[in-house]
């Protein structure tokens, strides 16, 4: 089942999606309200309403070895880091380039949003926790993750994490193709298989220390194949069995 | 004026503190309602209702220097990480000292509260943004900043900000002096005029990436005297002309 965001006379809402009928929904794992909208009259948001993004970084062990980042030694646990709220960008919405990063890049990602909440998990019950998975751009300041303390407008700065179209529900994580094309090419060409922690670890590993709330969303890290984005670029996230998320940058 | 934040009738509520008195708000720079409460008949919670909490890591140059981070240049630009809503704590609350952390700190330090939407403001305007001022305790997992990625539980793990007791409205943050004592003794005695940044540098670069939002957080550094904390301690931030933040370690 696809889940929305969408925009209804002024307001946010939860939707499913049948075809191109969205039944409006009372919240996120709601129930229907007997409400529909046509999917074409109504602006699709990103599909979540976090009180925080936890990322994972370096998950990919190519990516790690693209980014000159191995020593050697697979991490002995996630690295994670701090997306918040205003980093949210609608699918199909534009991204202006910053002009403070010589270096702007993209990683696609599957992502996900939690949907009861999440604290002391175990990988046994952790996807229990999940409403859906959705696809992820994580933008990227490269060249402002070496200069600053730590990663915040590297990884944190407006509209940094584009999300959509929607969530899947019925979706197994474990081995799923997730790609990146830019202008029509592609870039990363990658698979959950292939991730260092799994998403049922990572779920289990951050709420050890953090407590995810529902509407929260992860991120689980990015295959290798990043690169750099110009003005006028086009970013499109795949992943497959869900569907494409896709990002102008202005 | 002093703002605090209750829980009232199963909701938190914002209100203004008159004497013993709340008077509640319609919100935070709301109007009254009407409706007053005893002090003493309320639990006070962390007086704000934040996106985000956007933290200044190394701000008073001999803070840096007993962290054994001085590289003999000061830094030419603020150093920022986030800590999600999850690390909230109330006034007078206890937070359990973690058992993945060998070196549990205390960091007392002055936080604001923004009060209308911050973007690209400027040092000259930035402080009409605040709503007010209070006391923060940035719990920090010392151990944890080396060995991980990036300050994700050694700065973010739940209850990692007790915040409070209230918000000041009537207040200057250009030279307060901010104490932190524990078991009565003091540890940290600073002053505000010695941050490297002073409050509106760092709201005007903060909001050049990131917008602020009403009820969101900033807390503004730590001076020198850091330290550990063990289960059993009282630790009492204190910032002149605002009153005094207490927190037991269970």
């Amino acid at each position: 089942m696809r889940i929305v965001r969408i925009q209804h006379e002024g307001a946010a809402r939860w939707g499913q999606l049948d075809d191109q009928t969205v039944h409006l929904l009372t919240g996120l794992g709601g129930q229907t309200t007997g409400e529909t909208v046509p999917l074409d009259a109504t602006a699709l948001l990103a599909p979540a309403e976090p009180s925080k993004i936890v990322c994972v970084g370096r998950n990919y062990l190519d990516h790690i070895r693209e980014l000159g980042n191995d020593t050697g030694d697979l991490p002995k646990e996630p690295g994670i880091f701090l997306k918040g709220p205003n980093t949210l960008a609608e699918p199909g919405g534009t991204v202006d380039r910053p002009d403070w990063t010589e270096n702007f890049h993209f990683e696609g990602e599957l992502a996900l949003v939690i949907g009861t909440r999440a604290r002391h998990v175990t990988p046994d019950t952790a996807l229990a926790h999940v409403a859906g998975y959705t696809c992820g751009l994580d933008l990227t300041a490269r060249d402002r993750q070496k200069t600053d303390l730590q990663w915040f407008r590297a990884k944190a700065a407006d509209r940094f994490c584009p999300l959509g179209p929607w969530l899947e529900t019925e979706f197994d994580p474990a081995d799923v193709r997730v790609m990146t094309r830019v202008n029509g090419e592609t870039k990363q060409d990658g698979r959950t298989a292939h991730m260092i922690f799994d998403v049922p670890a990572i779920l289990a590993y951050v709420t050890r220390f953090v407590t995810l709330e529902p509407g929260d969303v992860v991120l689980t890290g990015t295959p290798e194949g990043v690169g750099p984005l110009q003005s006028g670029d086009t970013v499109e996230v795949e992943v497959e069995g869900i569907g494409v998320l896709s990002t102008r940058i202005g």
